[in-house]
């Protein structure tokens, strides 16, 4: 064992730890009272405080061999290495994963420590060693302190429901993050991007050049990208699944986001390059990051097909809501694969290369698969599962939170978001307070604008007569007419990816329009005492003894006579 | 306050704490895999060790008034006293309950102590004062220390789920309890009981007088006594509801249990006493244990409908499975109130009282109610819920647990119990693998014996093709041919009484009967490895690379081309 060094305590964020647990149900007990006739939320600012930390690494296996890209090992050239990192991979042994989903998901955040991922970079060594911190430090910069951090390394986080769908934009700080390794830092000025294999003129082309608007017209697009992970959490309530090296996050809502790229098309950068060679019908494309499978190192490679690319579906970007790409994001230059599941759109991108079948690479070929659900731990084959490309329609509900107990006047305010990948649209949002048995449709007036490829917000305001608990479900139509199943039982999957059941939520309805409940709710306040939790007793008699009396007089007693 | 007195260290018993969590999933990594292919589960021992307390008290408000009834307080005959208690109570403000609806259940082992009841006791001071202490060590001494005490004082205890049905007649240290006060010690030469109110000729009948089968013809029978409580976590753990003072404990499917009683018919004794006065239609029972409500003290009191009785469903029991009526299960004598809630089955039973109408008392007037769910926290009335009497048709599986990985080669083995109330019996049970689509039942000769008022066990051998996770569902039909609601929300109620649903269980079924299956398995052993965790990633390819490539190569990429 190599590891017995204490790892570096964790720099935490500001985010209260337990804010997700409140939002999704699991810590009910300190805030879970949502009055909508009295106060509106009020959404937390986005500053963050920047800590950095400073690099420092020795040059063994794992060095940087360009300068102007810090922390970028190049696996893919050389098999010699790929062949000694894994030797040294192999000859340890690594501590499994932490348990969290047959145990209970920790209250921390960072929620998982990703603490193998560490491992794994610290016995390769040398310049990878440092990563983890390096990477750290970037997301404390980068992102807002509001952030979720589901996964620290590789970094995984999400915005907090009250700032999920707040603009129908996300902004830079609040966008997720689903990496796959450490962050490197690449200078823009020394990146460029190789383009080989079945294209007919390989070929490097700086930044300047793809900025080069007599060479590629600028190409903007809002476009959501969305993890296939997505709302995993309700997966994992409902059964356990897969543990897989990769660690699957127990993402909730906020694993999407929508932004403005600027870029060019690919492939207008294809053409350039001559166009493909015959035969040639898929792009792979490889980022800076590296990446760990079965003890095995490597840079992140994933391919598209070149259909995707010839339908200018696939940007090259460096610029994200109007400002230069962060480097969390994947600077400085990052594909946005549109439609497609987010693990398509590298980040750190360095090299495409035309193949003619899709890549082997694992994260293409043995991850991110859909499974019918006879597959699961002791029968699982990679080719039993759908390998996951665009994203089915999908959608998901902000305000309120599981658990929360709502005091309202019939009408419950209900906010989220709905989107549906391979550049169909919301066409529709329904939302039920019973459970899904009967439907509203979102006013269309609700609902943010419509893209090809963009997610639309939407809010309403849902009649509810009931007391008590009511389950609110939201389901989407998109513009083909696709729906989202109803349960999550009917899309569970061992890989616990694509959530995309109707998103439902537990509330407590307390209908203030009704005279009884709001005689009550004034008999707690004139006594000065708090109705939440509602599981603690009330201290006042809950009807006049007269008003009993007055019952089985007329109503006759419990147990009939004869 | 008078109570920063710290308690008294409550004495654990030995039953290991998490044993309840693991039963139910909710502590699911620790052990999780039944392999039905190999061993047979060994039942623990029922062996305790016993400890008592001695008593001491002082001579105040609450005293022992009559020689040989230990820990009896006797209110209802002395209004004053209960005045000056109520303002004792009053006057007062009382910690409010331990949070364990919305909160994590506590994974310890007495589950909730109960910490509201035992301060009432020692506020109202003089005997009560030690009441707690004495009954907690009365439950170490006659209980198993194989019990799940979910609530330390009142005490209420079940069995664990693999001792439940282990035998078709329950063992009385293994029988549930639900007390609703402290345990009196009440000698049994000592004891009488009253007859009064609309009875022709009131009495008091000595222990010996009831045995006397010149005047009572002994009766013996086989009773089942459930608690409206049984199963509650279930309702719990899909929505909190109502934390009254009395505490709703978080019952499992251990709040049954079937003993053979002897005792004789109260419709005897009545006669005994010249019957009833015209206008007497029900028999308030009270018990010698000390209740509160609402910061009144009281004893314990219910009605039953004569009806009940002249139908000889009402007895006055000594013996419990051949053996003299334990003190925790109300010696010397108890009612046992045939089909109905246990609540009515009064123990320590020192007075009967002929009246027109079911009494006022607060457990049958204002608690043990079933309501309509539109019924909850902030419009609750009384008269909203029916008073729970004959217990619903119901069922349970004891075994798998949830969350446990079952390993099998076809035909899992699924056991558990069936009941239903009000003298029906049941006639059928049906057991499904797939969610409570499509149901077996369990073969006649593998139900135990029927009873007009008792369970019957059952065991069967449920087909299951399917790998992965699947719920068994478990549903009984009675004589009457009545069945239970399909879902946990069918039944919900805001008091969480009568789970009555069908029993649900998921579990991760391992089918050895498939070839693929049984090679992985044999894989994980020839690696010495454990395959549970299902979580944990599995550490050799799932398949081999050659058949991957034979895969796609047969059927085509994973995108259409044109």
């Amino acid at each position: 064992m190599q590891y017995d060094i204490p790892m570096r305590e964790a720099v935490r964020s500001f985010q209260p730890s337990d804010e997700w647990r409140r939002e999704q149900g699991l810590a009910g007990v300190e805030l879970h009272l949502l009055d909508q006739t009295r106060t509106k939320e009020v959404d937390g600012g986005l500053d963050g405080d920047a800590s950095s930390v400073a690099g420092k690494f020795d040059s063994k296996l794992a060095v940087d061999e360009l300068p102007g890209w810090e922390g970028y090992v190049e696996w893919e050239d050389y098999p010699d290495k790929k062949k000694r990192a894994h030797e040294i991979l192999a000859s340890q042994t690594f501590p499994p994963p932490p348990e969290f989903q047959l145990a209970p998901i920790p209250g921390t955040n960072p929620v998982l420590e990703g603490i193998r991922w560490k491992l794994w970079h610290r016995a390769v060594g040398g310049r990878l060693a440092v990563v983890p911190e390096e990477s750290w430090a970037i997301v404390l910069k980068e992102k807002s302190p509001d952030m979720l951090h589901l996964l620290q390394f590789p970094y995984n986080g999400e915005p907090p429901k009250r700032l999920v769908t707040a603009q129908p934009i996300t902004p830079n700080p609040l966008h997720f993050v689903r990496n796959h390794g450490g962050v490197p830092s690449i200078d823009s000025s020394a990146w460029f991007l190789r383009l080989d294999g079945l294209v007919k003129e390989p070929k490097k082309l700086t930044l300047s050049d793809l900025q080069d608007e007599c060479r590629f017209p600028r190409m903007e697009r809002l476009v959501t990208i969305q993890c296939s992970g997505t709302r995993r959490i309700e997966q994992i309530l409902m059964y356990a699944g897969e543990g897989d090296e990769m660690i699957n996050a127990p993402w909730a809502e906020g694993a999407i986001g929508t932004a403005k790229y600027v870029g060019v098309s690919l492939k207008k950068v294809i053409k350039y390059c001559g166009g493909l060679v015959e035969g040639a019908k898929h792009l792979e494309l490889a980022g800076a990051d590296t990446y760990f499978k079965m003890n095995e190192a490597m840079n992140y490679v994933i391919s598209v097909p070149y259909s995707k690319v010839k339908a200018h579906e696939v940007m090259l970007v460096w610029e994200m809501n109007g400002e230069l790409l962060p480097k969390i994001h994947g600077a400085p230059v990052r594909a946005v694969v549109m439609g497609y599941i987010g693990a398509r759109s590298v980040k750190w991108l360095y090299r495409i290369t035309a193949i003619p079948e899709p890549t082997r690479a694992p994260v293409q070929s043995r991850e991110y698969l859909y499974f019918n659900q006879q597959v699961g731990k002791h029968n699982q084959r990679w080719v039993d599962g759908i390998q996951i490309q665009e994203m089915p329609v999908s959608s998901a509900i902000m305000s309120p939170w599981n658990k929360q107990v709502v005091v309202h006047e019939g009408k419950i305010e209900v906010k989220g978001w709905a989107y549906s990948g391979g550049g169909r649209w919301p066409e529709r949002v329904e939302v039920s307070a019973d459970g899904g048995f009967s439907w509203y449709a979102v006013p269309i007036e609700n609902l943010s604008a419509k893209y090809k490829f963009a997610w639309r917000t939407w809010h309403m305001w849902l009649p509810c007569d009931v007391e008590g608990w009511i389950e609110i479900v939201v389901r989407c139509w998109d513009n083909s007419l696709n729906t989202q199943p109803t349960q999550i039982r009917n899309a569970w999957n061992w890989g616990l990816h694509v959530t995309s059941s109707a998103h439902r939520i537990k509330i407590y309805s307390v209908n203030k329009a009704k005279e009884r409940t709001r005689a009550r709710l004034e008999e707690f306040e004139k006594r000065g005492m708090s109705f939440v939790p509602i599981t603690r007793p009330t201290e006042f008699p809950y009807m006049a003894w007269e008003e009993y009396e007055e019952y089985f007089k007329k109503n006759g007693p419990r147990d009939v006579e004869e």
